[in-house]
């Protein structure tokens, strides 16, 4: 059984993003019991992660760490037409996922109590981001 | 064909633990002769990596990589309520994998000569880590 | 339904190579029209990475960030019997993917418009490269 699903999210600059419960209603959507649930995210600039869910200081250190990694308008970068932060979101996105793979089990995403699924937007502009959820299993 | 199965795993501190046997086995198990094997972990401070499986201090030069890389009790790090060793746990399992995908060829596991799949656990205390493999082929 | 095949890539050194459509012709070939095309690398000295494909210096940039962030020879690596270039190979491999999972849609890989399908050779020497890939779907 293959259940495929297209999802559009708005960002507003820099972040993660919880899109957990969108992902688990496809999942539903889906009547897959058994399985595996593909999130696909289809930009170079914008990734996905498992992370903390309960603490946000989480997140913030997350993204105090890549600053600190791959530093905006650093130097080294050649490729600037897009401004400071393009390079940076290129290769924070290499360095996380644009693909997340998840078991699905009794009918539903089956995450650790402290995972949540976040799209994580490395641009500091608004975009509209393409996700495509694919559920196969039986 | 679908099979999932549940592993779990003590840790004993920091460090890479070699479960290749243990993802063998339930590909075994499941019959299916081709196809894929996902291997996830459910949690957010130990990971899943391929790795080197011959020469051991390929992993000791990567955790000693990482130590440099993300240094327990950095001060960039606000979330300190499990220690020193916690949000750096976060970032390295991010860095890393959560989830493992790996081809199904004549009923096994179709891993290069060098390929071993480990288990990181990136806390230094003790640790139950729950790991579910989910297979899927003909 | 489920289709595998095996592909081999020659790499003339440490660098990006473009192997976008040799992945499409395998799904075309499979006839999955929905479902997902697992692609997976033999190795862990060489990776593999969904990057830009318009403009060559993202990947120029990508490899001057790895080198600052990875160098080759470091002293902090006692795995050295292969060359300096021996160590940072494994590291970069584990920073980024042994295995890519795409969506396809329509009989075609479901890729953004930007996102090339990259095999990214770490050693500086030749080397024969070997990578399964995999489409389920029906």
């Amino acid at each position: 059984m293959v259940h495929q699903q297209q999802l559009r999210f708005s960002t507003d600059g820099r972040g993660t993003y919880n899109i957990t419960q969108q992902i688990s209603d496809v999942i539903s959507k889906s009547g897959v019991m058994t399985g595996i649930c593909q999130v696909f995210i289809h930009h170079t600039s914008a990734s996905l992660i498992l992370c903390e869910n309960a603490d946000p200081t989480v997140r913030t250190d997350l993204d105090a760490f890549m600053k600190r990694l791959v530093p905006d308008g650093d130097s080294l970068f050649k490729h600037q037409d897009e401004g400071p932060d393009d390079m940076p979101a290129h290769i924070r996105t290499i360095l996380t996922e644009s693909s997340l793979s998840i078991p699905i089990n009794k009918g539903k995403e089956n995450l650790g109590i402290w995972q949540g699924i976040f799209l994580w937007e490395h641009r500091t502009s608004t975009y509209k981001r393409n996700v495509t959820v694919t559920v196969i299993g039986e």
